[in-house]
């Protein structure tokens, strides 16, 4: 059976086929960019429409409490929990990941006086470390990632890492490294941006302390998405964060001169909840917490093991970058090119949306809740064909543009 | 002639009578919440609507360049920028109105090494006195209005002031103060979260340094629109932030692991813009700026003139904590009663919306693009009814929701 037929055989038997007619894909796309920016559920254009019409339109100010919006973060928050292995009120979805790593970064330290370093590893998504480098209080330390172990000692306050590495997929073994720091004394935070929604998550079960993740790649909240943030209930009493907005009070309209957090996660809140953001997240997480993360993961590994395979049986001049092991990696996969940006963009122009990350990585991600075989396989034909014409070979596909 | 006759004359005469049809205002109902949050603009479902369908539901990724996400937020700055007396170049729309604090706050302390204290005063609206007690570098320092000028000295870093009171109204002399505070080597910064979009802003005219300002209300960006913030052009090459995110690096895609300031205002930004509610504000911003800021002034001067006038002769009871002169408040009247809550209750259950601020203060606003003298004679006749009637004094009306 040709590449093709395999794919449509194994998409009739896929239990979540159905999944993907509740998303609004555009004719004649096989989108594999859904780690980087979710696809359209249909339900969130009814709900936006409703929201803005209805919501903000008729109801005005009066929906703050007749449509619940002053809740939102939290009602969001607890539908993400479960797919992170989180209790409903220890997660909550506000501002952006980059927001959300400053206020915990800040919660670490108070949380560990007379430690300053954050331990993370170079090549982390660049947010992560930046914002580490933004905070006066905080040291930076980093350490390639098979001697993170042996950087963690007394003076680390916190091991902050992604989870899934943005470029080359790899997953980190949540349970060893919280151990290791808590060894130490250290807390540790989870950037789970490219997880929730696809790889299982441990969080309670390994013991970790605080995570963030995105709310626009597998969970399909929309572009900028409000982020989520966790801290573990046995943080709640004592945490404390910096950006201590007047949401995150104990008693926001009681307008007291003096702050006074609020109790547990809700303290993490800082401006007023961005309502439209909010609802599009919340219809994207509907629809993955309906699907539920065991079908989501199992799904999530035929697609990479298929596409893995296919790769290297018609592209084998391209170099994989991610793990061989799908248990060891996250739900999409990287490949290393010199001509990685101009393949990149001859691939758009054929409607395969995948993309490139600087200097010489092509990345294809399998978003499992509406990524097929069959995408999967048209991706790998359609990159041999790529490759084999040399048609990625022009100044147009060379020339890059503002966001790459 | 009666009120609600002279009112209509009024509106009749009205040059910004059209621009009421240009919202989505509920039938049967008096919304003088605009202050608080504003109104829909009818464009701005289409244009959600288009946002989310076609720009993100099909061109997907592509859309950060072909529709130009990526610069959203410069754009969006770009256009509030004449509303406030600024450049285009030095306002840039981002984040909430408290993380935009949090980031200005720091900026101020970096460029006044040696100085702690940031000085405001009580009564400030919270969240701006939150976000200097949650800086670990920064000291408050509280005086009165009246005392300010006294309290600032070679300690004080920054200035932090609210232009327009949110529960009074008042106005601050923004030229006066900011004056005083260069003269001791301070900065300052203004919170025109009331002002912008309602009465005149002279940012580069005063010599302010900073600015923040907030979309959902003057603005009519919707429920927790995307602030913005202003830094004089001056400080651009010197200044620094803490949530040093990676949009506001000077290259994002080269994903770098060091961090490095864009330019300008540009390294303001931190996490992933949120486009849909950015496309809202843009929205509601291009409505104001098509009005222009001179006749909204005098159609907000006029509206709260007329409104002052009609509550002295019908509601004589209640007193006005607002200043007198229309020159030195903003675009709401408060009033002191107290029984506020309740009558602020009994009045919404007539259809006409102001709102309450803790403990005992009524307060009406006058968006001046949508509000007409007709809405305004209403209120007070309505709220002349409430008073006469005692309709207020029940248990339905005296019981708090969760928002006030």
């Amino acid at each position: 059976m040709n590449l093709l037929d395999r794919a449509k055989t194994l998409d009739a038997g896929d239990p979540l086929r159905g999944f993907r007619e509740r998303f609004d894909l555009p004719e004649g796309v096989v989108y594999l960019d859904g780690n980087s920016l979710g696809a359209l559920p249909k339900a969130t254009k009814a709900r936006l429409t409703d929201v803005v019409a209805r919501e903000w339109g008729q109801d005005l100010i009066r929906s703050w409490n007749s449509n619940s919006w002053i809740d939102l973060p939290q009602r969001v928050g607890a539908k993400i929990a479960p797919l992170i292995d989180a209790q409903a009120h220890e997660v909550i979805a506000c501002d952006s990941t980059s927001v959300n790593l400053t206020k915990l970064i800040g919660a670490a330290l108070g949380l560990r006086p007379g430690r300053r370093i954050v331990l993370s590893e170079p090549g982390n998504f660049p947010t992560d470390l930046y914002m580490i480098q933004g905070q006066e209080m905080a040291e930076q330390r980093l350490a390639d990632r098979s001697k993170l172990i042996d950087a963690l000692d007394e003076d680390v306050a916190l091991l902050m890492l992604t989870h899934v590495h943005y470029k080359t997929g790899a997953m980190f073994d949540m349970a060893a490294l919280t151990k290791a720091a808590h060894d130490v004394g250290a807390l540790v935070l989870w950037d789970l941006s490219h997880s929730g929604g696809a790889v299982p998550v441990e969080l309670n079960e390994s013991g970790a302390d605080f995570a963030v993740g995105c709310g626009y790649k597998y969970l399909n909240g929309g572009p900028g998405a409000p982020a989520y943030a966790f801290v573990a209930e046995r943080h709640h009493g004592d945490f404390r964060q910096p950006i201590t907005g007047w949401m995150g009070h104990k008693a926001p309209f009681a307008f007291s001169d003096d702050y006074e957090p609020a109790d547990g996660v809700d303290r993490l809140l800082a401006g007023t909840p961005p309502i439209l953001a909010m609802a599009a997240l919340d219809c994207g997480v509907d629809l993955i917490a309906e699907i539920g993360m065991g079908p989501l993961v199992t799904k999530s590994r035929a697609l990479s093991e298929f596409f893995a395979a296919a790769m290297a049986d018609h592209c084998p001049q391209l170099e994989c970058v991610s793990p061989a092991d799908p248990a060891r990696r996250g739900s999409h996969l990287s490949y290393h090119h010199a001509e990685a940006y101009a393949l990149c963009q001859a691939l758009i122009a054929r409607g395969i949306i995948g993309d490139f990350r600087d200097p010489d990585i092509l990345r294809f991600g399998f978003a499992p809740a509406y990524v097929s075989f069959e995408d999967a396989a048209k991706a790998v034909l359609a990159l041999a064909e790529v490759l084999d014409s040399g048609e990625w070979d022009c100044a147009d596909f060379k020339q890059r543009a503002a966001v790459t």
